[in-house]
């Protein structure tokens, strides 16, 4: 209660941008796995404007060689490792003679993902972030997760990687982001709910008449976040908040019955905890990635971000609703998924990955979606895939079953 | 990031109460300054709730000995103090026989405050809540602050005094308690501002004609707080609002310009902490001072309270609108004060508990309260009453002088 008295930390002036090297904190080591993704450019932006505070060790990416090559000079990388094998040689050209080495493959992506920095960013989208993040948790230090899958369909066997190998997990999601800001100092037991927020998506209002006939270009039209094919799709089936809800559950210490979704179209409040005193604790800021990332890269300090700020007055009204799981049933699929535990989360994220692909190839119409999902969660259970799912491989396993079933429920 | 799964903490169900109780916590001491009033009967309420986790060491009360008697025998307390020494009989014939202590007067109302307790809740109204708290202070552990003059009158001095005497002082006004859980391991540089919301009071859409012909009644009809007079004319004004400015000037460590008033009519979000990277931490809660009295009892902390649990998707909206200082000049004359400092707030509140008192007796009207402030604050200007004011001694002597001159002002 008694700090000293403060300057403002205005984004717009540099000499203020050392808010986070505190007690003369040495400049941190950074990688970012994804790095030509909108979590990894996000990044990238940020670090490029914090005027030296981070040292660059490893970037990756899936296929954009030319990309990557242009971000590891920018930010004088160490080492740039594209995904695919085919790519090295675009690469390898790009960055001749600037010093910085070139390698490619899934072996070189791991090794990449474990050298020595305080902190990798991992960021690579769907199930092709499972070995590179597993990899940057036995590095050891902090991970600033922004992969879905490492949670969704590798929960227990990640966290416990990260306990095993002492790694900091923190979050990047908003949402996550939010809860874990809002859960300081918290004792778990006084904790009554944790609940995050959802857009609703484009078709919040839709009846399920409506819902039957959106077309693949509504469903990709977010209403407030700017974000790929991918997690537009499955905030429209709202799906994404299912997702997050079993990330929630392995993240932060509350039980399935403790996680609330409620729907908040304007996306300002992201996460709200719930406490035993009648207290709710909220995190609000303006939809922009940069926020969660920064907070990841400089906890426990904080560092300027150029997110637009939040002007309340001007914003004058924010609105809440209760999330129906009768017309957005993804919700109630994750619940499910959840409570089963095991396989089922693995089991459910494979199924739509696949059906999103599908319905953005116009193979299947919007609210096919989360039936085939549906449908693959059942045949899985009849087919014995329902087991349990304590190590990568296991997870790889489920997952590569389950996307079968998937492929073969969407074709028949 | 891996702390384990608890269950809910449910108020209704007693085997949660003792939430606070962790590691085998002991029984804490407390004493209630000004017992019989709405935070000192709150804070009873929730004592008598708690399951014994409370031992009452000394209730005081100004003048209503038989509520006091009967307060302190329903918490068996160790000692009753009334300050008015004619109801000295009263008290301690309620009390005969029960081996409750009886005492009247300002000494033994200081010396009750100074008796060794975990926590002191202080929550005597007005100057004549100086002293008791000042000797809370010395007694050199948490104490609960609800006495608005300590920080606003005497601010330098009691601050002086909190860190001389290594007290931990805890704030018990809901803004500012909101403000104390969302500054939660911030560090001082990375805070932009703190924003204390308002209701606005019964006139927020009142136009600067409407605000001349308001009565009495109307001012104390306060929209969504039950509070006592003097404060619901306060919320009328926006006074308190200033106020609480010049509280949180003092209790954080942010400049005047870092503070910030929005108003917010349903009166559910009670303070917002803007950091350097855009993320906003809010506090919530339906309006029930109990939430905020049992954070200062159970920190680090938190135990059940009956409070009304928000429930957003019920609520529905939430409004934000710019705090106008055209119409509530209120906020204008506390901004001053607190650029002036030294003596400038002292004077600011004294001369406005004289002229609120003088409109509850229809001696003035509505706007005259605000205009009677700031006559005063000019007068005492010309008077060479605004000098420096680090002591105890020379705020009640700048307040007793304050005091005149505003009477004098509404006389003539």
């Amino acid at each position: 209660m008694s700090l000293p008295t403060v300057a403002t930390c205005d984004p717009e002036r540099p000499e203020n941008a050392s808010a986070i090297r505190r007690g003369g904190e040495p400049v941190r080591r950074i990688s970012v796995l994804g790095a030509t993704g909108s979590i990894g450019t996000s990044t990238l932006d940020i670090v490029g404007r914090s005027g030296g505070q981070f040292q660059v060790v490893a970037l990756t990416a899936n296929t954009n060689a030319e990309q990557l090559a242009e971000l590891a000079k920018r930010h004088r990388a160490e080492i740039a490792v594209v995904a695919d094998p085919d790519q090295y040689q675009v690469l390898a050209t790009a960055l001749a003679g600037t010093g910085i080495e070139a390698a490619a493959g899934a072996d070189a992506l791991d090794a990449a993902a474990s050298m020595p920095a305080d902190c990798v960013v991992a960021a690579i989208v769907g199930a092709a972030g499972l070995r590179p993040t597993f990899a940057a948790v036995r590095q050891g230090r902090r991970v600033a997760l922004a992969n879905k899958e490492c949670l969704v369909s590798a929960g227990q066997a990640f966290m416990s990687e990260v306990e095993r190998c002492g790694s900091e997990l923190l979050p990047v999601d908003s949402e996550h982001s939010a809860a874990f800001q809002t859960l300081l100092a918290a004792a778990p037991e006084t904790i009554d709910a944790i609940t995050l927020t959802a857009s609703g998506g484009p078709f919040r209002t839709y009846s399920k008449e409506q819902l039957e006939n959106v077309t693949r270009a509504e469903a990709l039209a977010h209403p407030t976040w700017s974000m790929g094919a991918k997690i537009s799709i499955d905030s429209a089936t709202m799906m994404n908040k299912g997702l997050e809800l079993i990330e929630a559950w392995h993240l932060f210490p509350v039980t399935p019955e403790q996680l609330k979704v409620l729907v908040h179209p304007q996306s300002i409040v992201h996460c709200l905890v719930s406490y035993c005193d009648g207290s709710v604790l909220a995190q609000m800021a303006s939809p922009d990635m940069r926020t969660p990332i920064s907070l990841a890269l400089a906890w426990p300090g904080r560092m300027p971000t150029p997110t637009k700020r939040l002007y309340l007055a001007e914003i004058a009204t924010l609105t809440f609703e209760a999330a129906d799981e009768d017309r957005f049933p993804a919700l109630r699929l994750a619940r499910e998924a959840m409570a089963r535990g095991g396989a089922a989360p693995a089991i459910l994220n494979a199924a739509n990955e696949v059906a999103v692909a599908a319905f953005l190839e116009n193979r299947i119409g919007f609210v096919d979606i989360v039936k085939t999902v549906a449908l693959c969660c059942e045949s899985a259970e009849k087919e014995g895939l329902m087991t349990k799912c304590d190590t990568l491989s296991e997870v790889l396993g489920v997952d590569a079953a389950a996307r079968c079933l998937a492929a073969a429920i969407i074709t028949h």
